[in-house]
Order: structure tokens, then sequence, then C-alpha cells
């Protein structure tokens, strides 16, 4: 069997950098393609693309990808180009573009940057002990138990009809962090649960930069449906997660000028934090 | 009377989007020049490629750069390579990537990519009445006043030595977040204090560029003095400062494998939100 996230994620080497992709229609969400979905690839790219110029180096693993949204993404074909910007002992960057044709002229979608190492190698007992003597090791915050919690599946069919996303997750939503779906958000500009992917594929460092992308805006939870979209983002893998059930956060902080800032925290099973995000994203009208 | 800061981030047009500078000794800390004044340079050249390819759209302002760190930039020529990735109605999207020749041969130094606009169509009363009523209008930390507080210019000559960076800012810390100095860090992640340029120039927002990386790194305040390269650096300007002294505020909440996180607010002189960052970067050895 093959999972729906490797399924629709997968690329195919063009040569000189450039690796295709087929944005598949399950990950539609309003408008466009998700952002995380679209993240994932690239860096399903970045990582092809190091393999195959540095194969003994072993950076496979994101460390941090920022990436400026520049057009809304649609079903069907795309492709990532690629481009070594340096490649060192413990980390490499790469740039990577995600473009689509339309009408016969390339439209880029997403301008992404990766530094790229291995989180094995980066992985440091002695500086996690020493963060959490420091009160750094970020806990993940606490949540009523899943059967508490509100799935995403269950919305109505009108919604997933806009939102076919939602079927590809088994997201539980807090549900003090879900009133917005019934008209009373709570103003606080936070949406958190648990979360795992529908069909139970395992989360990987690939997989978090989509994770990073999978939960509603939180201007929902400040009574602003619609679409927000994303300007940039930049996603920051921490560590690789361990299997079973993950806890996302998303938090609004700052709204200025039209634009809003969305930080993300994901935390694995064992309660550790291994992924990171922020976003300044264009406030609703 | 030009300020230094003006002298010393001017860029020249070399044609085709190249921008040469001449990166200045006095912006040199520890091993290498100051990121937030690289990024200044940067953001200028950015600026400049828009001003001449789109003197009509009035794209001048920094909304987001983000920045992958790659090597340890010296003092002398430097040039910025700038592409325009996409030009819209509201904002335009260019890669820049900052280079020094050693030996002949090009050196990356950090790869960015910036989205611009126009700060002052983006500022909009009423979304900002929004954000205060919503809590959003993210507050500036309570300071003691200027005259309880640490200069950075009064720093112990063997310091200065390897920071002449210091004698650029007008720096005047919190005393309760500069005890590191004293070696008696808080241990509590955080350094801010008010901030100016030494010569007193005005604040705009590709200054504020710099101003995102001009504090010692939180690791000093956690105990950990040396040097904490970063890896990448994403600024948001949020709106135009007010002239007057800004705060600034770093901190820090999580360290994992070997990194920590840097987060970094800018507030004007009205208390308004100017810019803000989160950087990730290698915990000192």
């Amino acid at each position: 069997m093959t999972y729906e996230f490797d399924r629709d994620t997968g690329i195919q080497a063009f040569g000189d950098g450039r690796y295709g992709a087929v944005l598949a229609p399950g990950w539609v969400v309003g408008g466009g393609v998700n952002g995380g979905y679209l993240l994932a690839i690239i860096g399903k790219a970045i990582a092809a693309e190091l393999a195959e110029r540095f194969p003994t180096k072993g950076h496979v693993d994101p460390f941090s990808v920022s990436s400026h949204f520049l057009s809304a993404s649609t079903p069907g074909p795309a492709y990532v180009v690629t481009e070594v910007v340096r490649s060192g002992g413990r980390f490499s960057t790469v740039s990577a573009t995600l473009v689509q044709d339309v009408e016969g002229e390339p439209v880029p979608r997403i301008a992404a940057t990766g530094t790229y190492g291995d989180l094995d190698r980066a992985h440091d007992p002695a500086s996690d002990a020493a963060a959490a003597a420091l009160g750094l090791a970020l806990p993940a915050p606490l949540l009523p138990p899943l059967e508490q919690c509100v799935e995403s599946r269950d919305a109505p069919p009108e919604v997933k009809a806009i939102a076919p996303l939602l079927d590809r997750f088994g997201t539980r939503f807090d549900p003090a962090t879900a009133m917005w779906a019934l008209g009373q958000p709570s103003k606080q500009g936070v949406i958190q649960g648990w979360f795992k992917l529908a069909d139970d594929r395992p989360l990987d460092p690939i997989a978090l930069l989509m994770v990073l992308d999978a939960l509603p805006p939180t201007t929902f939870d400040l009574g602003m449906p619609g679409w927000a979209p994303t300007l940039e983002l930049t996603a920051h893998v921490r560590a690789k997660p361990a299997p079973g059930w993950a806890i996302v956060r998303h938090a609004t902080r700052t709204m200025a000028g039209g634009l809003f800032e969305e930080d993300c925290e994901v935390w694995d099973s064992t309660g550790t934090l291994v992924a990171q995000s922020r976003q300044l994203a264009l406030q609703p009208r």
C-alpha cells in the first residue's frame, strides 16, 4: 500500500536540477493548493538534488526552509528548479522554485531556499539536557484527551467540498480553539489540536514541512473567516519525530498594516518540539 | 555630514542586477562582519534593483527578507547579485546573493530572498484598530529609564577591540538582562534595551533590517559566551518607524540539537511594533 502523502508528493528527476511533480486535487483548500503540501514537494526536490550531487554527505534533512509565496498553485503538472548555493561539511543550501506552466509560460509559484543537514548527527543529548535545565525545551500545550476533541473530518459536506484537504488529515481540534466552526471564535488567535495523517502515514522531517501549514489560519479564531494568503513562511525542523499522534499549535501575536504573523509549533508523541514555523500572511478582507 | 550607516552601506550599480559594496571594518564583531549590517546592504541592493526595473511601482520597502548564512564575511569588497523572481501589483520578490571574491573565486556569503512593497500604502488604520481591539498590537516591554540603563559603548577596551561594532550603536541595555557582562547571566535567554545609532541617524525600514541583528546573542544571557553563527534569519518589517529611541528585545524559547531559536522585536518611540525576526543559530561550543 502507498500512503496518500507519498503518492501525492512523488517527484521525477528531469535532469539539470529540475524535478517534475503533479499537484494532486486532494490537497486543495479554498482558492489554491495547500502551502504545506507544496513545501513538502519542494523539500523532497531539494533532498533529491543534494543526494544526487553529494551522495556521501548525507545532507538529507531540512533544518531551515524559507519560502516566499508568489502566486496560487492549481492542481496539475508542476516542476521544481533547484540550484545548489553552497555545500559545506555540516550543511548544504539549495534554492528551489516551484513553477507551473500557464498557457506555455512558466509562472513561479513559490521561491524557497533550504538549508539541509543530518538531524541524526545534529542530535545531541548533552545540548538537550542543557536546554531542559535552562527551561528551553518548549513544552507542548495540554490538550483534552482525543475523544473529547473535534474531528476535522466531521466538517459539513459544503465545507469539505471546497476543502478536500480536510480528508487528508486526522486532526482533532481542541474544542476551546474550534468554536469558530460554530460561529463563536474565541478571539484568542489560537488553533491547536492532535495531528496525524488520515491513513496513519508516519511523520518524518519532510512531512513536518507540510504539518506546519496544515491547520486553518488563526484568523478563523479571530472572527475573520476567508482566505489568508501566505506572503512568507520559514520552517525550522528541530528533530526527527517519534511515531504516534503529534500536537500542533498555531498562534498569532501581531496584526498590523493588513498583515498578520502566525507562529506554529509541532511536538511529537514524546513531547519533543520537532518543528516550528513563522509566516507573514495577508489579513482576510 | 554623512551618517556612518549610509556611508558604510553605500552600493554601486554594476549593471545586470549586480551591485558593488565595501564591507566596512567598523561593523566587525568577533570572527565576522555583523549579519544585520550585511542584510541592510542586501536590502538596499534589492530596493535599487526594483527601482531600476519597475520605477513606477514604488516597491521600495522590505516586508519580508529571509536569509541563509553560508560563510563568514570579511571587511573589503563584496557584491550583491540580484534577480527579480516576480513583480506583482502589491509586492515584488527578488533573490539576492551577497558574494565576496576569495583568491579569484566567488564565495557566496548570504543567500537572501526579499518581498518588497510600499509600507505607506499597506498602513491601514482600520486594520490597526482591529488589531488593538483583539490584543494583537504586541506591546513593548517596560524598560527602566535611559539613565538607569547600561551603555554598550562603556564596554571594556579589550571587548571593543574584538567588537568595533559596539561603537556604531547607542544601545542602553536593561540592567536586568545585561548582568552577563559581569559574569552573572540571568539564564532567562532575554536581552533587551533602548536602541539608537551612535550618530543619531534616524531609523528607516532598511536600517531596521540591521537593528534586528544588532544586539549580542541571547546565549550570552544563558551563560554561553562565544560566537553563535546564524544559520537562517527571516526579518519582517511591519511599519515605518517614528523618530526617536527604539526598543529592541531578543528572546530565546527553544534550544535543541545544538541549535537555538532567537526571536527579535523592535518597537519605535511611539510603542508601535515596527519589525520582528526569527533566527536559527548554532549554539556556542
